[in-house]
């Protein structure tokens, strides 16, 4: 099932995407229109939402709606991999921006940081460049892990057991800030600084996930391009990490480490300006595309 | 106004301190048991509050409640500075343990990091040693700053006018995964490390908060102690740091970083182990004591 959160008619609804045309409207089966809700009651709504999905009855048109994020209000910061493909970690730790450089080029265990939920908006918002005082906006197209299951990952649990699906997410990035105060949250945690979207595949639906290509355009050329199996730390390892300390909340987002190509990759780096777009897909998920203001 | 959140006959309250073994509460006058919908109303509420206070017909007494953390669902991670007093930045740049010791001892800005809501526990709950699997724990006291306002704060905006109050927070810390995973999250986000309380002390009854003392006894030895005018980065220039591109939800909490004098600062470290207590004071606010597991 690909699950969408959307506006129509000026509320907010959360719907189950039906060929490219078409979402079936299923706020009222799940009784909220928060897709945290949904995520939290997966289990028991399965059977219902896939009627509702046979029945159509609450179909709307896709071009009647404005898609948002497909859980607009994350319920905490998003958790965040650093460094998680080879030629990426190569990249940025030749580049003079990275404060993780000490540790080596490739990092020895994952690097987690956050993006506050203010940070995340819709596959129809811009990214706003102006709240970069540095002028160093980079994109990172990523895949995101969405978690279903509360609680620890223990050493006895299936990891993949934690997943409730998947979706796409731009890690935009003030290089500057980043650098400036060594820590990530503040070069990573500003407003519009997370888009993400269009749509969360669930895993029961997804296939298999090593077999995703995620690719991402700037402006139409194409820039990053890597199948999922290329990461230095698989999503099994990434669950597992976090979840060995850290409660899991379903509804929880990871986003699991942009490949090699980002604008400050080229030497002069490539930033992002007002009128340029990024354009973020995997064929699994669909396509998430933002505009620079 | 001291407010604390607490349990009663096993629900949910929130309430005002008066005196050292009263609390009043003020769970109906607010139409809420949660602590962000006070802070968020508070401009209207405070008159009613103070009724309340006056009449003083909901008084519990302290010795029948269990405090919890002022604000137990704090709405998105908590913002919290690095290496922020001149003596504890040169400790932990000397320690070996620090990845940010490339950009100098002294941080040239502010370094900003986040510790998830499933951290944070109350007064009365243990630190849970078991879950650093490096056996590293270590205490940091710090005063925390309660947001009060909505949005981003603009060069023409006066930061204090985002203060609503102060707490105590204790930055619990595995110092093994924080070196390890470069990224500060994984070793400050485990579950029961972030000790925050007794109570908010509000902005409008604090006093100048220079003239704050913090102090920190680990099994009644006294390990830190510092004024808070002793601040590399002071709280407005936090504020507009972070303000100046994300954009504040009431409830938010600034951990405003820690004094010299942390275990790690010790040759051997001075680890923190189960049955070991940590009792953070600040006399305007009162003292958080915590026992680790």
């Amino acid at each position: 099932m690909k699950l969408v959160s959307f506006e129509h008619r000026g509320e907010r609804r959360i719907g189950v995407l039906t060929g490219d045309a078409w979402v079936v409207d299923v706020t009222g089966a799940v009784g909220s229109y928060d897709m945290n809700v949904l995520i939290e009651r997966y289990e028991s709504l399965r059977d219902a939402l896939a009627r509702e999905v046979e029945a159509g009855a609450e179909r709307v048109p896709l071009s009647d709606v404005t898609l948002l994020a497909p859980i607009p209000d994350v319920r905490r910061n998003i958790f965040c991999v650093g460094k998680n493909y080879y030629d990426h970690a190569h990249e940025f730790a030749n580049s003079g921006f990275d404060s993780s450089a000490a540790l080596g080029a490739v990092p020895p265990a994952p690097i987690i940081f956050s993006k506050p939920p203010t940070s995340v908006v819709g596959p129809a918002a811009a990214i706003d460049s102006s709240l970069d005082p540095m002028q160093s906006v980079d994109y990172e197209a990523e895949l995101a892990v969405v978690i279903g299951k509360a609680g620890r990952c223990a050493q006895t649990d299936d990891p993949w057991s934690f997943v409730f699906g998947y979706t796409l997410l731009n890690d935009v990035t003030s290089r500057g800030l980043q650098k400036h105060h060594s820590q990530w949250l503040l070069g990573k945690g500003i407003d519009t600084f997370c888009p993400m979207g269009p749509a969360i595949v669930t895993a029961d639906a997804a296939g298999d996930v090593n077999a995703f290509e995620i690719r991402c355009e700037v402006n139409g050329e194409v820039r990053q391009k890597a199948p999922l199996s290329a990461l230095i730390f698989d999503i099994p390892t990434l669950i597992r990490t976090i979840g060995r300390s850290i409660s899991f909340v379903p509804g929880d987002v990871i986003a699991t480490g942009t490949p090699a190509g980002v604008g400050l990759g080229f030497n002069p780096p490539r930033y992002l300006k007002p009128g340029d777009s990024v354009r973020i897909s995997v064929a699994q998920i669909g396509a998430l595309e933002n505009h620079v203001a």
